[in-house]
Order: structure tokens, then sequence, then C-alpha cells
């Protein structure tokens, strides 16, 4: 079988992303694992919320692409192989990702053939700015899966860092905003959490 | 907000299944990292191989649904929460395996509303087939992850394991057969590895 120059050019390209994107599985999160054996990689974190917005579809407003969605999710994080993990109850270092996330989407989604590194730049975009169904879902199970798993850990994150009831019923906000139902379900846990102890108001 | 009971029951069976699926981050599969720092779990695997879906997916043939592939990706590995990874060149192994990944895949899907859990236990059914078109890209994507990580990591797996280049060259035959492009790249990496000395013939 012989392969054509272009798509021998394109593949190519192809296998030098796949290849940088397996650093994803280094990228190290704040967040435990449900068991509270160790900290979580971006990399596992991508695969389950990829996961959950197929279980937890029926949640979204009706009509969200649930498939763009799935797809937002996995790559959604790529920017973290160079500008690492962000604490998101750290506003400093919130406010000094912006910049070298947003280069570090230029270096790697560059790596691509010009359009589909585009595409795939598109669905990043989309869900950083949050203004489609699409985002504002995948945002939300983006917040919802730590709550769940501090839930399960005695608080996980929440008492290690210090973060209050107050800050994480703002992230609570962000999930009602792309799941009502999932906001609702998450505020539920967060007030169990206060009244167990696992964290503090 | 109210919630009407049904969704409230669905919903928590959903949440058990999600607490459930984050075990496959402890599940350690033979195959290492392409910087060969650590070996790989089964729950980055599948971000790896669902996002190659959408990266590689023009190297499928005309017509495959590529959003059914990466949700098939997704899921094909929950069963190794029961059945732990099996590996592929192991034949006893391979064997003994169906029975309990049948199993597994009861239990797991089980735990989802009953028209849910059918959905996704036929897409691993569907992956295991390897019947459809989606299918054979899927578990080429599957076989195609490790060579590319083995050529990156002087033969990683199989001098380890003492595999041979011919055992390789079969699983290339499964790639071949869902990506006739990625087959013959397989190949190559496959040659070449032979010609450094990191895969004995
Ligand atoms: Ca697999």
């Amino acid at each position: 079988m012989t392969i054509a120059p272009e798509e021998d050019r394109r593949l190519n390209a192809q296998i030098a992303f796949a290849v940088e994107i397996d650093k994803l599985k280094r990228i190290i999160r704040r967040n435990h694992l449900i068991d509270g054996s160790r900290r979580e990689n971006t990399a596992e974190h991508s695969w389950y919320v990829g996961t959950l917005a197929m279980v937890l579809g029926e949640h979204a407003p009706p009509g969200t692409d649930l498939q763009r969605v799935v797809a937002m999710l996995l790559v959604h994080d790529l920017v973290e192989i160079d500008a690492g993990d962000t604490f998101i109850y750290d506003p400093v270092e919130v406010a000094a990702q912006a910049d070298v996330e947003r280069a570090a989407a230029e270096r790697i989604f560059g790596l691509l053939p010009a359009e589909q590194g585009a595409e795939l730049r598109a669905l990043w975009d989309e869900f950083e700015e949050r203004k489609t169904p699409e985002a504002r879902f995948a945002k939300a199970l983006d917040r919802f899966a730590p709550i769940l798993a501090n839930h399960h850990t005695e608080g996980g994150t929440w008492p290690l860092f210090k973060v209050r009831a107050s800050q994480v019923r703002e992230k609570v906000r962000i999930i009602e905003e792309g799941s009502p139902t999932l906001g609702r379900y998450a505020l539920e846990l967060v007030e169990l959490s206060v009244a167990r102890g696992h964290l503090a108001e």
C-alpha cells in the first residue's frame, strides 16, 4: 500500500501531537481520587469528566450537543502540559495563568495540521468562554467532579488548602449554570460536608 | 428547585456509577508512558485512545461514526475494575479473562438506570465483537497506542516480557483491519524497533 505524501505529512504531524499529549499523564492536580489514595493526574481527570458527560448528559439543557461536550472535555486541559494545573481557589494563580495557557494552546494545537489544530483549539476557546450550553455543561462537570471526590474523602482538598464553604458555593453556581439538577445535587453534597465537619463555614 | 422522584432515582444511580468508575484510575497496565517514567493506568489510557480517535479519525474508513468510536473507547476498559488488565501476549490470560469480563460488565453497567446501562454495555459488546467499522477502528487505536509507546521507550514492554516481532506483527494486522494507514505506520515502527535492537525477531 502506498500513501500520498500529503496524507503522510498530516499523519506525521498527528503522531507528533499524539506523542506530545501523552505528557498530560504527568500533570498532577490538587484533587485526590475518590478512594483518597493519591492525587489525580490531568489525563485521567479528562477521561473521567468526558465519561461523566455521557452518563449525566440527560441533566444538560435539552438540545445540548453531548458529543461536542465529550470532545471538549477530552481536550479542555491539554494546555496544562505547558501551563500546569491551576488551583481554582487561588485568585492570583488563576489570573497569572491566562496568558501562559494561551501560549500553550498556540504551541500544542499548533503541532497538528492547521485546520485540525484550529478545530481543537476552537473547542478549548469555547470551553474557556463558557457561552454555549455545551461549554457551560462541560464546565459544570469539570467543577462537579472534585466536589464529588472531596465529599467522598472527608473533605479532601478543602481542609488541606483551607477552602471555605462560601467559596465552594460560588463554584456550585457555575455548575448550576450548566445544569440546574447537578447544581442542586452538588449543593446538597456541600451542605452535607459542612454538616459532617469536612468543610468549614 | 424541586426534582421529580424519578429524576432523583436516575441521578442517584448515575452518581453510584460515577463513584464506581473512578476506580479505573487504580488499574495498572503493563504499558509505560511515552517518557518511560512509569506504568500507565487504564483511565488515562482510555483518555488517550479516545482523544486519538478525534485526532486520527481521518484514517478510519469513510463513513465511520467517530463520535461513537470516542464513546466506545471511553468505556471499553471499564470491566478492568473487576477483571484487571489482560496482557494481550499471554494466551492463557486472554482466554481466562472472557468470563470474568462479562460478569464485570453485568455488575458495572448494571449500576446505571436499565436502558442507559444497556446502551453503554452495547458499546462494550460492539468493541469486543469487532464487527463494525467503529469497533474495528477503536480496537486499532487500542493496539496502536502501546506500539507507539514501546517504540518511544526502547521497546518498553517488548523486551521486558520477551515479546517477539512476529507476535507484534500479528497485532498490527488488527490495526490494519481498522485503518490501513495506521497499520502501515505501525508496521514501520515495528520494523524500526527491530532494526534498532529493541524488539527481537
Ligand atoms: Ca484498552
